[in-house]
């Protein structure tokens, strides 16, 4: 039986702000950073160890897993950063205000923009100051990759690739894997994982900061999962999480 | 013409209390902290960009590095963490003080265990709680292959494979490098890269957090090589570093 670690980074400065994100390169919030350092204290307590660690190339997810490394003071492992886990792009969402957007488009719009799986928010403009396109970063992907809004569909066509790719071979070859990154692509990996269909996902919700433990066989289907620590505690982080958009 | 970045770690908790600290593996001060960040304030004002950073497994060199690329935006670079950036291990000396042994020693004595270039302190026993034979972090090499010490030549001999096997060929590939590593495996790539005797390695010495360019030729010969920021003050650290094993 493998096991898998997935973490969404702590609070950040924009989910504080309740603003969508996406691509946006926001650091941690000083909750953010406690909520990192205790997932790193909860799985050293339950005596967790990896072999390796992937997250996204956004600094809020680097960052918790920074910080979940050194509270289980195994900061010498390899790290493998990948655009593909990134964050949903939310297109000319990005930088607004979840709850502004609600009042001003109605509840219903915003939860479609959020959680619908294959509807995306309004492109940004290839040369919108909030797009990548310029971001070195991302210097070797052809433009075309780099989105300018995606749905959850989008995302799921790029993590899924990356679970297929990396992730699995690196798993069925022994490797212990924790991995940072973010609500949106975490949830593109576990309705890949839980084999969640298209309308059912827009009720999945993940909290910041809070390990979810994947139990695979030897085919890598999931036999059971669970958050780590207070399992109220993570329900009520989820509720939070779906509230979010509402007005 | 290429240029390569090396830092050696910002203040340790055992370089505060002077001790000998090898491959035992200690925190940064908030000292440390600060001179790492610094270190990545200078980089970011004269302009310097990376590709890819390389540090040890020690986490002195590796939070050096996180605070210096976070100083520059740019944590999502690749980090490759090696063993054999690792500091020269310090064989039974490690975690004595420095000072305590130039009392009882002499400071000649401590000089030739500091800075002799092939005369090893004396070795620790392979179970001693202060070696590293146990470390799930080296279980990928031979036990014989993880010192229970070493003199400079030591460390050279898996330094300079490092540079010939990994750094040279990412410089001529046209990357750009930051190397985050300690005292004495800095020590060991300048003698080659400068190719200074055996005995003149001796009067080298590199301080806490401060970048230290070499700008080099297409064969990788340096052309010159200088420290970032201000030249009085790097002096006057590397002195300091000079005087610490004395009574």
């Amino acid at each position: 039986m493998y096991k898998l670690v997935l973490i969404r980074h702590g609070e950040s400065t924009w989910n504080l702000e309740n603003r969508f994100t996406g691509w946006t390169d926001v650091e941690l919030t000083a909750t953010g950073v406690a909520q990192a350092q205790a997932a790193g204290q909860l799985l050293k307590a339950e005596g967790f160890e990896f072999d390796v660690a992937y997250t996204s190339v956004l600094k809020r997810a680097i960052h918790t897993l920074w910080h979940t490394l050194d509270a289980m003071d195994c900061t010498w492992l390899p790290v493998v950063k990948d655009w593909r886990l990134n964050e949903r792009h939310y297109g000319g969402l990005q930088g607004l205000n979840k709850a502004d957007m609600a009042k001003q488009y109605g509840d219903a719009q915003v939860l479609v923009w959020r959680r619908s799986y294959d509807t995306p928010p309004p492109a940004l403009e290839a040369d919108d100051p909030r797009g990548q396109r310029g971001d070195r970063r991302y210097a070797k992907l052809a433009p075309e990759q780099i989105p300018l809004t995606e749905c959850l569909k989008d995302t799921v066509e790029r993590v899924v690739p990356f679970w297929q790719e990396v992730l699995a071979p690196s798993i069925r070859s022994g490797q212990r894997i924790v991995l940072a990154a973010h609500g949106n692509s975490i949830r593109a990996l576990v309705k890949y994982l839980d084999n969640i269909a298209d309308d059912a996902i827009v009720g999945v919700n993940i909290p910041n900061g809070i390990p979810l433990v994947y139990e695979l066989d030897a085919d890598l289907k999931p036999i059971r999962s669970y958050y780590l620590g207070d399992a109220e505690a993570a329900a009520k982080a989820a509720a939070a999480v779906a509230a979010q958009g509402k007005a």
